[in-house]
């Protein structure tokens, strides 16, 4: 299962099952969960004096797309799923089944929970703190320097069930809390309230989440999205949703 | 011409005079026309439960740069030509002549027609209806979900000669119609009119595309482009252009 | 220190201790100076019409990271480093200690300076002049078509110690003068006076750029940057900078 012309370095652990694709290179101290797929030219474990001697981590049952660059010193929960051309550097730890889209660059010392979705080319400064069910969307830019270039590192923080839409820009330090929608094409410059949209350049405030109707009704709400949106998650989880909505 | 590290997966159609860069891969089911070239380090004929046992079918006379990713179901008229890490995902479908550039990221189930110009990084959703002789600069983001994350798809539509400038969001649903022009960094929210321009956050109409004049002149109009850039398309092509405006 | 798996075609100079990684290709016309390190999944030296028969010259001890694709015809002072998977075309000439990050990509054509940073994902169109010591954050786009599409190239420049923070988008033939800061998410379509701050769709002056205090501080200016900021700058130049500002 691992091609012929994949590079495999010493000190590295493959579990069972691991398949790797052509041309990739898996650099010393990886470690490879049962199950793990990995596509063609990538580059596992990439070594940097950031995460000097530290192990590279990724849970089983996972898949790698191909031209990835994984740095060492990450730490990655099982079912992590990937586009093509991902970025991830050093220090970053995740929970269960993230997914992270093609182009997606991640610039490490991040924190990122259980269930979280960045669909393509997002952008997350190191520092960043992106709690369980956060929905990114392309081409955002989370932020950390309040005054580039400097040596300040003010991380953003993302809370539970959040969704930020496309092209938006949230500036160093911002909280935004749980449940809240930032628009597309925004920019984010003070803290989100919980369950309510803002938008804009600056962002402002716009209302209640609650406000927006599911397409072709007049009054079903979109928001919270796990009303509604199940797809990829697990029948527990989504029945425990259900059960919280009083369905 | 194909090159010996060059991977080609049993099942598939190479006609004469293809040439296949170092360390790519060709997987099942894919088919090149004559006289294409496909650069280095390419991932061309990705499977996908999405496009399960369909053909990518990429037309003759193509140039695909290096590591760039096609996925099965695809197909593309000939004279393609892309830039450097390209992804088209399945069941996409394009006339003659496209290009497309740099970083550029097709999520598939798109209709793209004759002799349209994607620069680089641009993200194109799922189910986007894009017509003949478009233009769309860097980093242009086509959306598809009015209320995210969602199972509604509500792709945009371009319509003929329209020109979407760089950084600019197209809101769900929305129709750009034949010869419009979307200014720079714009979020289009609603539809835009033919022939005129759009521009800001969110875009509100500006007026004709004709009162935008050629840099250095005061009275020749810049729209329809047409009239005066003619560089990349054919000269029965061009000379239907000069008769429409009396040349 | 070449791997064996790099191809390296002929009419290349290699100088002393230099690395290519796996599966790297090398074309003809390519000189590489000694101590530098090209990483795994590059394409150096891509011909093309625009700079036939010309050299791309590479200084020495510099880094260009994996799955980057450099055209020929350009020329790196030393001490270059590169992030993962940029593009850099031709007929491009910089200066010491260019750092670029991931997915940057630089059309060609342009001119830019000593100790110039980009961060991931700059858009540079052709033509761009931008001199010594500028910082350009991620996902700025630098255009030079005043009415896109057309033969029309009307490059920006951007001087001295300037900033364009993340997301900013800077129209055809604007001058950014000496020490002046871009606002992230802007759209700048006129010139920017030097040490000023400008930011908005469309950008508006907001003042000087010493309003902008180190964050925790009441008093002290965080432009200009160099005052504070020395972070992989030689020591000769900081002390310059330290002598400028009276330290």
């Amino acid at each position: 299962m691992i091609h012929p012309t994949a590079i495999i370095n010493e000190n590295v652990i493959i579990e069972p099952d691991v398949e790797i694709g052509p041309y990739s290179i898996v650099h010393s101290g990886v470690k490879i969960g049962s199950g793990t797929k990995i596509g063609s030219h990538c580059e596992i474990g990439v070594e940097t004096e950031l995460a000097k001697s530290k192990e590279l981590n990724i849970g089983k049952n996972s898949i790698i797309r191909s031209h990835s660059v994984f740095y060492s010193g990450s730490s990655f929960g099982p079912n992590l799923i990937t586009g093509h051309r991902v970025t991830i550097r050093e220090n970053t730890v995740t929970g269960l089944n993230f997914q992270v889209g093609t182009l997606t660059d991640i610039q490490g010392d991040s924190e990122i929970g259980d269930y979280v979705r960045f669909h393509s080319n997002v952008h997350v400064g190191k520092g960043s703190k992106i709690y369980d069910f956060v929905w990114i969307f392309p081409y955002v830019v989370l932020t950390n320097d309040p005054h580039p270039p400097s040596e300040t590192r003010s991380g953003i923080e993302i809370n539970k069930y959040a969704v930020i839409a496309t092209m938006s820009t949230v500036l160093p330090g911002v909280v935004i809390h749980e449940g809240a929608l930032v628009g597309a094409h925004s920019l984010v410059n003070r803290d989100v309230l919980a369950d309510t949209i803002v938008a804009g350049i600056p962002a402002k405030l716009i209302g209640p989440t609650s406000r927006i109707k599911l397409s072709g009704s007049k009054d079903v709400a979109a928001y919270p999205w796990r009303k509604h949106f199940h797809r990829g998650y697990p029948e527990d989880l989504v029945n425990a949703w259900k059960l919280e909505f009083g369905e």
